[in-house]
């Protein structure tokens, strides 16, 4: 067949490895779980067995374009050495990019997951949809992950720590992050900062059967028409409203893309996001869009994300394709 | 004589003309007042008046590499096209670019004043001290200007409008903004912010013997220890600790340079700055100097301006040599 590479997408809970073309076609998949408490080790071999394997079926190692990987941060980059990362206890200070080239013998790229994400809507997503190849990445789900793409490139900053927009100071003082900062966005707009804010709704059935809220049974509940399922989702919609107000002063893009497992609520926050951006970005109110929903040639737009879940794994496997932006 | 560049500032006060070397070397200088209230057309012809004048002193037009303006916003760009100047009444949609190419048969570039100021600084300021070509300044003054320089050029973002960093808000539902926003760091951190936190001073002699205080004559005060004086500098360190944490978190840049009138006061300042950003920001904790007031190396460096208030003529000067980002 013709060149492929392949993509590492390492999450706390799965590990999933896709072969692709250059036309983003997916070509075969691999799903097992992390073997986090077996180590690091265990790890890179079911990433190396994994690519081997792909790499034999899509028609061996001379039509390997190159290998990516997209990994909870925080990550310094583009050594691709991860640091300190709260999802993979036992993975300090792994040097993901030296151990895999090294079992792989093939250039592996590594990225923070949320840029990898960012990276595909930008050429796969609504980055190709829109025509624009410069925008900001803001993915809802367990913590609030951020992406910064120029030019179709990500931008890295000095250290590889660029685009950490979930941190953030959205309400001075506000919550306490696990960061050890307060206010963070991702206080308020992940699906943790919405189950915590769920937890006092008295409800006798739930999605899980005890009792306990999650981001999705609040939504349902939200769209049921409880108020104060309503009201927690106003505030996700404040916050992102608040951060994007931040982003669209400092970096006027053309595009910021909401992806994440919240973003299936979008009907839920939207109004209030948009509302709050309005009021907190001059810039924003000089170059809105007639309807925020619709996207408009030469103007701010903010849509949610076209690929869903699977856009780390596509993302990693466009890293070798498109070298990344560093100070 | 070699080859020289022509920059033009124009304030709404002063306007300012100077040719320069490649090497930043100045070969000579016109100031005049602006004739705001003689229109655009008084104006467009003192600056073409000058820039003729020095390009015959300089060695004439074949010597001449190009011609820059800053100019206060906001501007479309890199069209060059004034929008509606709060400084300049009657300016409104003037076509700078344009009308200054027409009259001189020269190459034009206009840029924002606060970003041609961040470019001198970045080549001829803290960027070439440090080694560092990517920063974001600040520039304390009537308002808040910020420009972003990413790899030796002005990041203009799609519309021209990155970098306004003065318009983040600090804090949600703050002080109403001329922008129409709440909370932007230009309502805490400007010298118009300061002269009006110190309006209700008492205090029987003040610099223009008026009793009205300005940003100068509370840190003078602030200086002899006076309480009040000393409070409303803590503040404006407190909301650029928080405009920091936003940019180091969302940029990850090695450098921040704060410059303007203000930053004469940076004793004042500058402990409640480095507090609260070392507080909003994990990314700042995890690269933060040694020592905030010394630059190192691999780390992120928030440093005082080395140009003073010839950095947006200079800057001017420069962007004939460096072409803009754009998204």
């Amino acid at each position: 067949m013709s060149m492929f590479s392949i993509g590492i997408d390492l999450g706390g809970t799965n590990l999933r490895i896709a072969a692709f073309t250059s036309n983003w076609e997916r070509r075969g998949a691999i799903t097992t779980a992390t073997r986090v408490q077996d180590g690091p080790g265990a790890v890179l071999n079911d990433m190396c067995a994994a690519v081997k394997k792909l790499v034999a079926e899509c028609g061996g190692p001379g039509d390997l374009i190159g290998v990516g990987l997209g990994s909870p941060g925080p990550l310094e980059l583009p050594a691709g050495r991860l640091l300190q990362p709260p999802n993979l206890p036992g993975f300090e200070d792994l040097e993901l990019k030296t151990e895999l080239e090294n079992r792989l013998q093939v250039p592996v790229v590594v990225e923070c997951d949320a840029n990898a994400a960012a990276l595909a809507e930008c050429h796969a997503g609504a980055g190709q949809t829109s025509g624009y190849h410069s925008l900001c990445m803001l993915t809802l789900g367990t913590g609030v992950g951020s992406g910064i793409i120029l030019n179709g490139r990500v931008w890295h900053g000095f250290a590889g720590m660029g685009g950490e927009a979930g941190h953030v100071p959205v309400y001075h003082d506000g919550l306490l992050c696990a960061c050890g900062s307060r206010g963070c966005l991702e206080q308020y707009a992940s699906a943790t900062a919405i189950a915590r804010a769920g937890k006092n709704i008295v409800q006798a059935k739930s999605e899980n059967g005890l009792g306990m809220m999650t981001a999705r049974s609040i939504a349902e509940a939200a769209s049921a028409g409880e108020a104060e399922s309503l009201n927690i989702y106003h505030g996700v919609g404040e916050a992102l409203g608040i951060g994007l107000a931040n982003l669209v002063s400092t970096l006027n893009l053309p595009l910021y893309v909401i992806g994440g497992g919240v973003v299936a609520a979008w009907s839920l926050f939207a109004p209030s996001m948009f509302a709050e951006l309005e009021r907190g970005s001059y810039i924003y109110r000089l170059t809105k869009p007639a309807d925020p929903a619709v996207l408009e040639a030469g103007k701010t737009n903010v849509l949610p994300a076209e690929l869903g879940p699977d856009s780390g794994l596509l993302g990693a496997a466009m890293l070798p394709f498109f070298q990344s932006l560093s100070s």
